[in-house]
């Protein structure tokens, strides 16, 4: 049995490969000339500027000047091209759908999100309202002369990612929902090119490509909402395991005898740590904080401003909690062995409180020095990390395989020999 | 940041991994022709056949007879040659050292193990024994006339994978101890061919590639010893970590307050389901069972007996052990979606008793239906899968380049045209 790496190569798939090896070059490194593409690539300079040539009649790259070359010739310089190719990512949470569309650049060229309950409204009128949030983003993409890559939706549950199906999401009470045929059929978008995939997987993959972290191949990004999931990156690669449900890690079983949990089991992390545990700990039953007709945002300010008053309740709770989100990870650092470990959501918001309390139980019970190497570091992007995420992703299909992209001029613009 | 899958490859690459692939086919498929190697890996006739005569000049394959081809012409069989090149795999445990010796047709030329208190013995002396059980092995091998391609030591603790030193192997009560240099000096072997690895690593590497679960991509070994330590495989490629570590579940914390480990932390998993936790929980203090100068399988034989007529304390604790068993390997299973998990060591020696607890556990703690698609089995290789994966681990360098193999034939057999 043999890995992924080993895949059989031929001809048509190198080119390929190369595409993107190049397109990979100058979008993580900016702008080069053919001749230190060549170097960078250990290509010939012959290759490299047939490469380019092909990625420039695609409108994926285009020329950026003119540098001196190192016998004095003059090199021309090709960067990628803004604003040409997007990629679409959605969200839908527990109270809110998100969209975001980046270009090739990785700039983010629109980004929106609306509060929604979506259990009260169920996935038939969910799609609905995610089908006007979609239509809105292609319409901005359109206007900017843009193609479209791919759209990539997030839910925070299990998904078969081959239909699009969305077998369980527990917090959001949906079982078998077939999201990406529901949208596709809504918008009139090629089935082909929607994805359906984890919320934490992609807010993973969001951290990795734009986030704190970028360039970190090991790393576990861990949901702060209500549910509690787990996007991890090993050996720069997404873990999916044997059927896709690798990562749940709100579920890991932290009390035998503790609370129920919505999906049935007893004691899982989730129960401890989730918004839902936060919200309890830190407040009695007519506070403000457990107002569902609150946004999020505003009931976490509230505790944080409980906290920085130095709330006795407040910080006694944030204590309990920062302290039982250490023992889960030092589980999962102990399993994983990630560099970096990016705690989003609320644990972000409310980082001053829990991140020390957390990395204690970290380093006390994790085997090896020093947590065995992993940092525990609170994202950036907030929670607009699974609709980032699933921009990337959407985008990643036209960089994995640059041909995908339409062939918009008849030639390409001409290299010095 | 990209994956590694996504190698810039360049001709010679592109040849080492096309040697690799046509290798990996004679060796997963049987003997083959020329036509059909070339159906199976999208390559030309005469790119392959090029390719074989480059393996048959380094002894890696051989002619193996005519099958009529399509058109009725002849096709010249090829398969891999047995006994000319041989895979070393060393075990270093608490109480055994262990030696394999494989060809690259699997068939195992060497296996032994010697009774051995590595505690007491210390480093030192355990190398002194470690390099006489590799004298003999590699003895063995060189009366065979066959070539070493390397040796690989399991070792069960956190491995350097670059310097070859033991960095903490807790229940050795070894830090910082430079195998993979003092087995070379003591043998008089090339450093760059003795590689040290984690023995629950290797485990899983030859119940992939020999045991029960052949072709399965994402797997999890447990063994079963003094230690528990876990092997993952994802996606076909073994999961290290960021730094080497990944697979430290016998530290997961199960339960804060519980007993002390010689980690130094509490309630470790290795507390509750370790070997020395079955020896308390099924017997008295003077209990033969507890006789540490009795044969670790001896005195896994009293206990099965024990077992068997129903001795009411021993299949107490192991309902027991089972269930503890169970809960952690939930965990396993949310965090890493695993097709089957492969119980090794003591585990599969009291299968009967202990997988069916396990398995209630599992399935009723794993989100999403029938324990995500895990399945539970008992390894078929016993105590030896340590050093079995070790014979593997270093066939593979020549697997992965066959190019490492020395040139020993002025000419190939001619093929048809």
């Amino acid at each position: 049995m043999r890995g992924k790496q080993d895949r059989p190569v031929d001809q048509a798939g190198l080119r390929k490969a190369n595409l993107a090896l190049i397109l990979d070059l100058l979008r993580t490194r900016g702008r080069q000339s053919r001749a230190q593409l060549a170097g960078l690539s250990n290509l010939s300079k012959a290759t490299v500027s047939n490469l380019v040539a092909e990625l420039e009649i695609r409108d994926l790259v285009r020329p950026a000047g003119i540098v001196a070359g190192r016998q004095g010739r003059p090199g021309m310089l090709v960067e990628v091209q803004p604003r040409t190719v997007c990629g679409i990512g959605l969200e839908v949470n527990v109270d809110y759908l998100a969209a975001t569309a980046i270009d090739l650049t990785g700039e983010v060229i629109h980004e929106s999100r609306v509060p929604l309950d979506v259990i009260a409204l169920g996935p038939e009128r969910c799609l609905d309202e995610l089908a006007k949030l979609a239509t809105d983003v292609l319409s901005t993409v359109e206007k900017q002369g843009a193609w479209t890559a791919g759209i990539t939706i997030a839910v925070p549950g299990l998904i078969d990612p081959v239909t699009g199906v969305v077998q369980l999401a527990p917090n959001l009470r949906w079982r078998q929902v077939p999201m990406a045929d529901g949208l596709a059929g809504r918008i009139g978008y090629s089935l082909a090119g929607i994805v359906v995939d984890n919320d934490a997987n992609l807010a993973a993959l969001a951290e990795q490509t734009t986030g704190s972290v970028v360039g970190v191949t090991d790393l576990l990004y861990i949901t702060g909402a209500a549910g509690i999931g787990g996007g991890i990156i090993a050996d720069g690669v997404p873990l999916r395991g044997a059927f896709g449900s690798a990562g749940e890690v709100g579920h890991i079983a932290m009390d035998p005898g503790g609370l129920y949990c919505p999906c049935g089991s007893r004691g899982c992390w989730e129960t401890q740590v989730g918004l839902i545990a936060l919200l309890r700990a830190v407040s009695t039953h007519e506070d403000p904080v457990r107002d569902p007709s609150l946004d999020l945002e505003q009931r976490l300010t509230i505790i944080r401003t409980r906290a920085e008053r130095g709330d006795r309740r407040t910080l006694d709770a944030l204590q309990q909690i920062g302290s039982a989100l250490g023992i889960g990870l030092s589980i999962l650092v102990n399993v994983l062995n990630p560099a970096v470990v990016v705690l989003g959501g609320y644990f972000a918001t409310l980082q001053e409180w829990l991140i020390e309390p957390a990395r204690r139980e970290v380093a006390a019970r994790v085997l090896g020095p020093e947590a065995a190497g992993a940092r525990l570091v609170p994202s950036q992007l907030g929670f607009s990390a699974g609709s980032r995420g699933g921009a990337h992703a959407a985008m990643r299909r036209v960089l994995d395989d640059p041909t995908l992209a339409p062939v918009q001029k008849a030639e390409a613009t001409e290299a010095p020999a």
